[in-house]
């Protein structure tokens, strides 16, 4: 047997020809080169694990951690190029390590696979754009709480079914998007959780019989805790469903926003009036104003939740070990949750830069139809059952239809010493029950709105501190 | 105006016409007798909150909960008879106790709107679905821990890629599964959550002018909080996409486990035997028994995933306020949880009662290609760099392929000094590493999987005491 | 060796136990009742193929049809019943049968297997429902056709980003629905003829050793031909994934109708009226009248885009060879095409029942702005280049929509000579390019349109005639 | 009014303020890159249909087209530099065209509006990418009959369940494969005529005031024929979803393949061997080779059927007339179509060059067991009913399953004088009804293929001409 050093890819041992090059190319993936500091980080927190494990001596370790520090330095602006040629981002490091120093590269590998430390940098990279989406929710959060501040008494049509229901403060709307936003801060933050545990020490499906030290690497890279079954560690990709289920549901949040967006900014509505800055022309059609960035938000949701799917559609059916097919969570994991923060700010700044056409949202609601429960509840007041006192109003409401007179003209004349609401306010205020639309009820939510935001930008700093676990290692 | 009693439906008031019977049976949803004592206990602490509110009498509400209760008791076992006919569960449950008692029935909804109403009764749903769901994968945990105890050191074929890679412990691979279902419980959990919010007293979109009183409704049904803002509560469905994504990830975890089922059943991998039980024949063959259920599982995992994908559609672009196309989360919601239940159930039978063949297992496993990695750590032990280590056993392997003889003959003859792994087992306890393939390491995990078992068991009886609100409501 | 007939399942020859009850529950499909019809037709047209090939008497094949006609009349009207308790369709028709007189049960699975059987009875149901859905489209067809008709040269704002482009005609916009539903008519006539294709004479995988007559059966049941391969004639199931596509592109485009028909019948639009018979009211809201069924229409389409996801995924990485995950194909299939029935039927009903409110219309079709381009255009002609022309325009733009004036005063007063339309229908017909919006574009476009349902019409006439095979060969 | 020329969008007319640099990056799509030359050639004809017009003279449309070749030959090889910092690649051209001469640039867009010109290029994109997918079926029908030929009468065992179920040739597994792709043609034969449709010339939407061509365009660009209706040819994106649909059960079928490579390489089926050059190693195993290629094509498959949904998500909801959302149709389509040519590409290769190990599967196709059918036939003949004889066997297979003896021992011991096929080989022959397993039958099915594939290369030839009709005008 001879001990030849011809190898060309660094596992080839055992093979006699190399790989097809445009299997080559097909077997890559480029979104590897958004890992390439995760991926350094995880080494130097390997090599400072198998120092303490014995397995490097102090001089084998510094050296091999200086020597990944230069490459990140010199790689960190540009890791294609790094990239180019190599068959993924584990190999090209740990290849241009042995480039510079034989040993450290030829020692880096010890105790670990690709396939515990693929795992490692798509959890360093997850939780980092977790963190990211978080910080640019609270963003749209603290958005739409400025706005419902300034627009606190603003009166508009409350919609069902698109059609007018009831009025309400323009705030309280706001502050239902709030809400949805709040609880996607939530189910992320639980996410960030079952991210942020150590995969590092399983090696390929089973440990090592090196004296690894899992704790110590998981705590030197910001980890919560490490592993605890190796085969799990290997193959578990559930963090990566969980991140691209909350992204979904943020997106579909904006697509509502979205759609009311374009709505709100027709010529029938007329409720906004988006900023030059937000909005595009057309072509040929001079006139042309299109919210174009609320229908890309709209529309791009689409792209988040079929990105969900496809990862659901990888994971289907594949038995537990490492399967070549978890290449392909990595795609639709990194670009779902790059998309859905650019969507998230982009839908933000029309937030805080669109101009509501209060005068235009106020007549709307004047409209008295959209009383007629603060009627049925003045006539169960007066002592009529809830039932009777709608189908008096209802035909109160056809009368009003067909003869094209106000509701509260019919009702006046048919119940005159009937008090009903003198204007939509009125309305709007008679609803002052907990969580109702009177100003009291939104100004509670406003300050429970500001207290919950203070507390999950107290929760992000905490998140963030682990993140910077990654640039700490890199730069030493 | 005259003040007709001829209504159809109840809220025909300003209608001419009425709905036509296709559109009435296309807007129907045979969903509604699944959550018919979820509504009339909704309404039950309906009655008592109008009670404390004034605006029933002491007479009025006792009577319309015990007419309520009589409703519950007559239709309990086939709902279906109630509802045939009416427009949905609400309407016919109210219509019902109108016959009973015109004046209970009319002032029943008081202060109510179908829409916080439906979202009560969903959540009530959900929140006991959610609840089944995670004690059937309970159950699942401790088949596999059960199991994993039985096979505790039963040498198995580890896999990556589908090829044998290292030896592990059958007891190592159910605890692989076993941590899967642990993530799911955490997820589910925290799902109840953020469905145990009552949405009772937010009206049509904006409360009302009535002094409703929703936190003691919350209580009454077992809620943890009640809304915040009354135009979320009656839009959001949130709940039902968190919960149907739960199931979508258990579904794919079952997905997993049936095809090693599946494929553990084989002819050629020959590692497990079905009972009769679970297992079918073949109209044609007479010799084929065919593992069925687990194929089953496996391709039920689709409908799972697609259900989830339906209601994120149906989300896309609704601005704000109920829209009928809400209704459309019922079906997909309910199908996904009782349908996983089911499948879950199903999988557990086949953990427990599938025979493992150990000998057939071993076997496979004794191949000592499988000990290359431990050949390579000795190597590295010896001071040849992990790398050129990997490259010589490396070509050992294409050594071993070529000529026939096993991996351990090759290194023998070629490295005649070098201690290779005795055996299968032998590798298999050398990985002794955190969380490694090693008895000691599986003692670990096994003794931490039963005390989570415990937490999750104290978890469990919670949330069903707050379940039981309902049946205490209607039980009185 | 004891020849015992003490077997339960027809299949249980070799079994020493029965399936357990919940395992049997799990595995039943209640989709089979509504194969009942195909599977009996199924049958005689096999009794009848056994017969020529000389594997049944004339008196037993005589005796066997006539017992599954007399089990088809017994149960036609509710085929559960028949399958109570029993596995599939299949084994309950062969076990009434045998009821009958044994010996024509016991015979009639000669040469067939459940793997061709259960496929020729999806493609039996597949193509009469597919049949059905263009039967749907083609009246919905003929209903735009007939309203774009009435409303020839009524001015209406055309769209784009929702914000007001250029003014069309009715008939123009009803008419570009018209062509979306012709694409699905002839996306489904190809799908027809990839189902129609008989698998019968399959077998498990394999054909069979008597002498079948796979063609002869196949122009029984009216199918254009036979398989060609036994192994993907059991396996193959494009055929409902292309159903199941196609009606998710006809959801589609209803999902987009509805969408205009919500929005246009909102106050803010104003365009449409909706019937009260096709028009819901509000539990607690008496002024209320609301959208549902358009609403529902949109909101269905998600679960029919999420059934053809959801057979994707059972379909993914399954082996050839019937696997019983294939069961799962029945009830999106079945239920994708009867909702998407349904769908149509009713969005069909509001396209004849709605009202314009043309006044409405026009008058948002008035403003000048519209004509924008026919004013470039006019500059064109005079010399200007396009792009500078669009520059002028856009200027006189801003300065309208600055000063409020109408574009039109804008353009009078700054190029007082140049020659503008001068309402709103002027430019509508200023636009007589071949496919364009004048008056004489659409009525081409409406010769076109009369001419392909004729041809329609009758492409779908031969294709009833094939699907009534099933009832011939049910009656005799 | 000031006629400004500061214009910095083309369309910035009416606009105080530029768009925000963070939209920009928003609403700009990278595959615009790829639709440079469609681009081109789009405009190219439309020149050239504005000379026929009278809308240039001869002069400007000869300088127009040579600029436009001009601007083609400089970037066709990195259409990313022209695209930098543009808004989208129509504004690229134009305004390149400008800066070359103004006046060529300013008139060049009369009579257009991206909205046809978009749709324009991603048909002239998607129709050429279709032909290439088709071309790639057709080596991959090519490599499956030409190994179905070289393996016509390798006994195999045949699987139902992934249970051995009968015998058949390894050709007529193959050639069920081939039947798959061979409906994957047809399907995208039949898409390709829905895409081939001009929408040049239909504007924004609604056509134009000036004379255009568009059946003399259509003709120029190589389209089947022009639209019919302006606002129809400019929302359409059915060919979009046509496109990723065929793609979808491409990928499909491929999965199901791979999946089959992953089973037949592992050491328990041991069916094939692929080669080196198309298998990878493990980084810390040295004794591992891997199926990575099959498997990256199952778990690619997933992305294939999820940007579909993303597609259909897209679309849902959205009204008449363009809106911003469809350009999220771009990404999915374009990358689907790209990404399943190499798919089918790299699973050809594996399907050429993958060694079949004939010996283990003869070996396991031994078992008697699957001849049980023809057994069952043989006592058919001799008179006992089916079903019965169906017994019969199932009983001697339960009594040689716990023996452990061969069926046919058993058999042979209990009805000494049934003739039993001899062995695999005779079964497979015996089952020679028409699509059956015998060799006759596979001979069949290979003639019929060849002059299929040969009818399919003919269509495809005509295809790739109409495709020539961009490079002819972009070279002239």
């Amino acid at each position: 047997m001879t001990l030849g050093t011809s190898g060309k890819a660094l596992w080839s041992g055992r093979f006699r020809k190399q790989l097809d090059p445009s299997a080559g190319r097909f077997s890559s993936s480029p979104e590897d080169a958004l890992m390439f500091s995760h991926d350094v980080a995880g080494s130097i927190a390997h090599a400072m694990g198998l120092l303490r494990s014995g397995l490097l001596t102090e001089s084998e370790a510094s050296g091999m951690i200086s020597g990944l520090r230069g490459i990140y330095s010199s790689y960190s602006a540009r890791p294609e190029q790094l990239l180019r040629g190599e068959e993924d981002v584990h190999m090209a490091v740990e290849g241009r390590l042995t480039r510079i120093n034989p040993d450290w590269g030829q020692k880096l590998h010890t105790g670990r696979s690709r396939n515990d430390q693929v795992a490692l940098d798509m959890r360093l990279y997850a939780r980092e754009a977790v963190v990211e989406l978080i910080a640019s929710l609270l963003e749209m959060q603290q958005a739409l709480l400025s706005s419902a501040r300034r627009h606190l008494t603003a009166v508009i049509p409350g919609y069902t079914h698109l059609q007018r229901a009831q009025q309400i403060y323009l705030s309280h709307h706001l502050l239902a998007h709030f809400r949805r936003f709040g609880r996607d801060v939530e189910r992320l933050e639980q996410c960030f959780s079952r991210i942020n545990v150590s995969p590092l020490g399983a090696g390929a499906i089973a440990g090592s019989s090196h004296p690894l030290l899992p704790s110590y690497t998981a705590s030197l890279l910001g980890f919560d805790s490490p592993f605890s079954n190796s085969l799990d560690a290997t193959t578990d990709r559930d963090f990566c469903l969980d991140a691209a289920y909350c992204a979904s549901v943020v997106a579909l949040h904006l697509s509502s926003l979205a759609e009311e967006i374009v709505l709100w900014s027709t010529s029938e509505f007329g409720y906004v009036t988006l900023p030059d800055t937000l909005s595009t022309g057309s072509s040929i059609m001079p006139h042309k104003k299109n919210p174009d960035i609320a229908e890309l938000v709209r529309g791009k949701s689409g792209a988040i939740a079929g990105r969900l799917m496809s990862m659901e559609i990888t994971e289907k059916g594949l038995p537990l070990g490492y399967a070549r097919d978890l290449q392909e969570m990595k795609e639709p994991l990194f670009t779902s949750l790059s998309s859905t923060v650019e969507m998230v700010d982009l839908t933000a700044a029309m937030v805080r830069e669109m101009v509501f056409n209060r005068d235009r949202m106020a007549e709307n609601a004047s409209d008295s139809m959209s009383s007629s429960v603060e009627i049925v509840d003045e006539l169960v007041r007066r002592g009529h059952p809830f039932r009777e006192a709608h189908r008096i109003v209802g035909e109160a409401v056809a009368a009003a239809v067909e003869s094209g007179e106000s509701l509260t003209d019919v009702i006046g004349r048919e119940m005159p010493d009937l008090p009903v609401p003198g204007n939509a306010r009125a309305s709007v205020e008679a609803r002052s029950s907990p969580g109702g639309s009177s100003a009291g009820s939104v100004r509670k939510q406003l300050s429970a709105a500001s207290s919950e935001l203070r507390s999950s930008r107290s929760w992000l700093r905490t998140a963030q501190r682990k993140c910077t676990a990654v640039s700490r290692l890199l730069q030493g």
